[in-house]
């Protein structure tokens, strides 16, 4: 494995915003100014990281806002019951800019977090959005590939992984890697998507097919955007013992506008267009099909449509 | 419409077992003589009944064992939540061979329960389950179309339909019919699944493609089984107000042993399995085909198999 990146440590703490007092809540309310998203680039098939112009989702602004929208409109349904006693040593596994950081944070406010990442550009973004969100939290950031992470075995009592393993080559190695670096008895929570989880109403192939452009396309870039589904799998084989995993299932309708808007529109259906360029580019549709896909979604969160998408939430023992 | 039934009611209290008694834990666990399933014929396009040999899942002993094994391996998941209060008049449209009767009998021994269903063998098998599995329960048996129910405006408090909607050809009709005995204030909770919520590991084209025969042999006969995505619009389009559609999502792995034999194989596959023959007599497939499709699905639930499907809960209020 390579890896073209420099393992670098550092600590900071954020500083407070002027005037403002942060509660969990508060935190889990989506800012008006939300940063960019969680972004991380996928590996290579030899497990070294990618440029990251490769990452299926791109970096755009458009993009950095919707995974803001995510992790914001989700933060209660994916961190309900992940909270870490003062004092614990807490490994983010690939925090990305920081959008479920802050929410770690918000559930266990004394836990000694480190978060490490792939990317500079996003552990600054992480730095700037944890200050913005959780002002006076203590943070390590940790700069580094985390198939290959300079920490002692055994130096965390938690780790936290939340979709990091969609977008690599080889999620097992990932995991054994990780797993070096857990205490045992330590607690491993994976949270993942599985886009094959998809279905609305109205149904609509165009819609169907539109989604699996994405997923086509992550696989080209060495991911598994249907990874949720093998979550049990790959931690038992890892060697994680007492694995359970459960479905998160998020199902929109009518009676829930702030899914409609937060969770359809503007997590889902701009994901799926977040890749029309890179679709047509790589000659899997035409313009008109995949727009008509795109349309067909947009219906499903209109008066009378449904939308559902079913998240996975692992967590196993380092025996 | 039309109706090839005749409507009759009768009260029988079931016998209690000999020397046995009956707790609602012990009603949830699988009796080894389970009775058969809970079947029931579908609907023709005017919404007048069909012969029972209609009834796209058959009506085989091995499809009978079936759906008492969904019945009794989902009870907890479907069933929580739905307690009648003492006294207060119920009525179980579609109650089939009563499946799911001695399970709301075990959750609110003190209703008074009415069940209704169109078809008089199955109401016999009904009876005789719920003499089984709920000895000394009251029950009053209703034998006739729920679309056409001879009971005066707001006769029950509650109504409760389960994997009924699913083989009618106008579920609005038959919401329709049926708030019309509610009471106002009164609920409705209607339960349904959705075949295209099935996704697994491995995935598996083939056995994709034989699912979905399922769900056009299902359409063919006049009914939906993708029909769970749409209950929030079919409740509201009814005249229910406040509805609030439940996704209830089963995720089997390695972990849920009683799952993989009590969903995985015996409900889900089994499900699936019994319409091979009308799947090549409907020349959707061939015979390797479809087998290769059932092997694969078999495969789900083999060592580090995992299978996910999700049924809705609905609960809405007659104005």
């Amino acid at each position: 494995m390579t890896t073209n990146t420099t393992n670098t440590t550092n600590t900071t703490e954020a500083p407070g915003a002027p005037g403002a007092t942060q509660t969990p809540a508060a935190a889990e309310t989506r800012a008006a100014t939300a940063a960019p998203g969680n972004t991380r680039p996928p590996h290579t098939a030899d497990g070294g990281p990618q440029d990251d112009h490769a990452y299926v989702h791109g970096y755009s602004p458009a993009e950095a806002q919707r995974l803001g929208d995510q992790a914001d409109t989700l933060a209660e349904l994916l961190h309900a019951g992940t909270a870490y006693p003062p004092g614990s040593r807490v490994l983010e596994a690939g925090c990305g800019v920081g959008a479920q950081t802050v929410h770690l944070l918000a559930s266990s406010p004394g836990a000694e977090l480190t978060a490490a990442d792939l990317s500079a550009d996003s552990l600054d973004q992480a730095r700037a959005r944890v200050a913005a969100h959780a002002p006076g939290a203590k943070v390590t950031w940790h700069h580094g590939d985390l198939h290959e992470l300079p920490f002692p075995e055994g130096s965390f009592d938690h780790l936290f992984v939340c979709f990091v393993l969609e977008h690599l080559a080889d999620p097992s190695a990932a995991l054994t890697a990780l797993r070096r670096v857990l205490r045992p008895g330590g607690t491993i929570t994976v949270i993942e998507g599985d886009h094959g989880s998809t279905f609305f109403h109205p149904d609509s192939t165009a819609a169907r097919e539109t989604v699996g452009h994405l997923v086509r396309l992550q696989a080209d870039a060495g991911g598994d955007a249907l990874l949720g589904r093998r979550l049990h799998p790959l931690l038992a084989d890892a060697g994680f013992r007492d694995v359970a995993v459960r479905p998160l299932t998020v199902s929109v309708d009518g009676s829930r506008p702030a899914l409609v808007e937060g969770f359809t529109r503007r997590t889902f259906v701009a994901m799926v267009e977040s890749v029309r360029a890179d679709a047509l580019a790589a000659g899997l549709t035409t313009a008109a099909a995949f727009d008509r896909g795109i349309a067909d979604l947009h219906r499903t969160a209109e008066q009378g449509g449904t939308f559902h998408y079913t998240f996975f939430k692992a967590v196993g023992i380092n025996p």
